[in-house]
């Protein structure tokens, strides 16, 4: 690994003098400074310290501002390098620079990675319209979809493509965030499809330097070209972990757990090839943006802790995220109902009765403990 | 279902006049008592019961005999209607009926169902050749392979069928015990292809006789043909969940554990589609014995609970198993050496680097610690 980056390291190093705005080192940026977002500043601003040739050290991650105790949370993680409101108790690099500004942030950056809750992003890239480079390149983070009555169901990196009209691809894998944030070992993947303004190996973005990018000794990563397979299972194994956060409030145990999963990677597959028919079936079950990410997902995830309290407590979902996640969303709660209504609208409900009994027993008032019958009435088996 | 089940039951009663020493109703017997033997014993007493055009009501237990405080275990289930020693505070019906007489057991079982530790079989065999009725069908509960070094790796079900002479199928699924045996929602697969000497509908088994025998309300039974890919899966799994054992015991989190289990699916796929090319890739990502099972052994199972045990003492996987199991077996121990010794003797080892990995640690004192590198070392990807 280290041979090959510093082969990276050597091309792109030669090739500076030519004249364009995204020559390496390039500038990375992160939106985003929830868990996730934090944990993702942390783990590429390790990464362009060791590599100086390929990446400017400093790393700007644009912080939603907001006070903690009468401080600004950005003062706070510049002076404390901590993002105490979201990831404490974990240090961040030195080259990790909070930035309230959003246009500051972004304005030089030659690398624009993604990491909000996915409902915020429509209003972000209106901000940034005209204020980024043009050839600058995306990674989206990001779990979800945007729903298009008339396109249909556009991945979060297109939404970004058709509006910021630069490249995207996504990240996404097994991947806890206060996990990773702590060094233990997982894996994840990185979907980027090469774009057809490619400046060419050495002068601009490509597999190689997204591995050099986010790759530690303790985030291993697999990159690819299924940026829909990734983005797909990704956005849709939040909807699954509702489901195994019900049946797991309810004490059914593991064996119940499983079978939602089982039954909700069946769905996210058919939803992944009727819906990007590209995407491929081997990234939803042979990699870690897919299974391996439905299955952490379901075992600790924020979307069972709330869909679990919902079943111990009879809270609702609003209230049940609101009292555990200290501002953070569980995002399949947003997306099982994009998913519904752009199902509804396309007139496939009846195909996926877990995402659909999800949406009806978030949204629906339906009953939790119906949900072996839901699936499995929609699925057209005979009940005894 | 109910329908569905009623129609079987009229069809096959329709035929009982015929000459055979197999029309129904059928005799069903199982081998084994261990928690998921009584288990499954539990599952087709209560369906004899509801059944009786289809199969005879009593049900006959082999118990391995022991004595539990002075008094025969098969006594205390057949007068207390409880598996005190390996299924305790479960109530069993009546018609479950304990016999620590082999012979007894299964010379009038047209429908034999096997569920004991693999590496019992060959003794058992042996000793019920000749005993059985020739047309008697068999359904393998068993996880493990048999390795025979001129055929290869054989199937549990091959061997009932290459040494009893009679038909085989499997059962396998997502199906910890201890919860099916408290009637918690699961699903299971079994897998059986309509052998060639088939009586006929209505005059022998096949999947509406099988789904009749084993789907109760709580154990939601799909039935396919792929005997091989259900008996891989369940066999396979078990290397798995030693690995992430490990890493649970190591307290390295969810990502670790989804990570391994993502390999292990992978390595899983690749065992069953070169030793058994006829094998379904949707089997094992899409059934209940596939992805299903893995994530639940994963979770809960004997296999995780001595390699975690292991990793937090230090002590070995036979002191574990004695420790923790009473009695019982973690059957990845023997599988992964079973494994092991075939993929040597085909010189594959290379091409499985987390089956090695579990195998070197449990029987070659790795460490444990460098289960990362071991498999990535193998799989060629460059450490930094």
């Amino acid at each position: 690994m280290a041979d090959r980056l510093n082969q990276v390291s050597q091309i792109v190093s030669s090739s500076t003098t030519a004249a364009s705005d995204t020559v390496p080192p390039f500038r990375v940026c992160v939106i985003g400074s929830g868990n996730w977002g934090t944990t993702i500043a942390k783990v590429v601003s390790e990464n362009t310290t060791l590599r100086p040739q390929l990446f400017h050290e400093q790393v700007k991650m644009w912080v939603f501002e907001e006070k903690i105790n009468g401080e600004n949370l950005t003062h706070i993680i510049n002076t404390k390098h901590q993002n105490v409101k979201y990831l404490p108790n974990i240090t961040l690099p030195d080259n990790l620079v909070a930035d309230p500004d959003l246009i500051d942030t972004v304005h030089d950056a030659d690398i624009i990675i993604f990491n909000i809750p996915h409902q915020f992003l429509p209003r972000l890239i209106t901000q940034m319209k005209g204020h980024i480079k043009p050839r600058a390149r995306a990674i989206s983070c990001l779990k979800g979809f945007h729903i298009d009555k008339v396109k249909g169901v556009c991945l979060m990196s297109s939404y970004v493509t058709d509006n910021l009209h630069i490249a995207c691809g996504a990240l996404s894998g097994a991947n806890l965030a206060p996990e990773v944030a702590k060094e233990k070992w997982s894996e994840t993947t990185v979907a980027y499809r090469i774009p057809s303004d490619f400046q060419g190996e050495g002068k601009d973005v490509d597999h190689a330097v997204l591995k050099a990018l986010f790759h530690r000794p303790y985030f291993h990563v697999n990159v690819v070209e299924d940026v829909a397979g990734v983005s797909v299972a990704g956005a849709l194994k939040n909807v699954v972990a509702l489901g195994c956060g019900f049946v797991k409030g309810l004490g059914w145990g593991d064996n119940a757990s499983s079978a939602i999963q089982r039954v909700g990677l069946g769905e996210i597959i058919k939803f992944g090839k009727l819906y990007f028919p590209d995407s491929e079936v081997e990234t939803y079950y042979g990699e870690s943006a897919g299974v391996a990410d439905l299955i952490t997902t379901c075992a600790g995830g924020r979307n069972v802790r709330v869909a679990s309290y919902m079943a111990k407590t009879g809270k609702s979902a609003e209230e049940s995220e609101k009292e555990l996640l200290n501002g953070q969303s569980a995002q399949g709660i947003i997306t099982c109902k994009e998913v519904h209504e752009w199902l509804e609208h396309d007139g496939k409900i009846d195909e996926f009765p877990l995402f659909e009994a999800v949406y009806q027993i978030v949204y629906g008032g339906k009953n939790m403990r119906d949900l072996p019958k839901m699936i499995e009435d929609l699925e057209g088996i005979d009940q005894e």
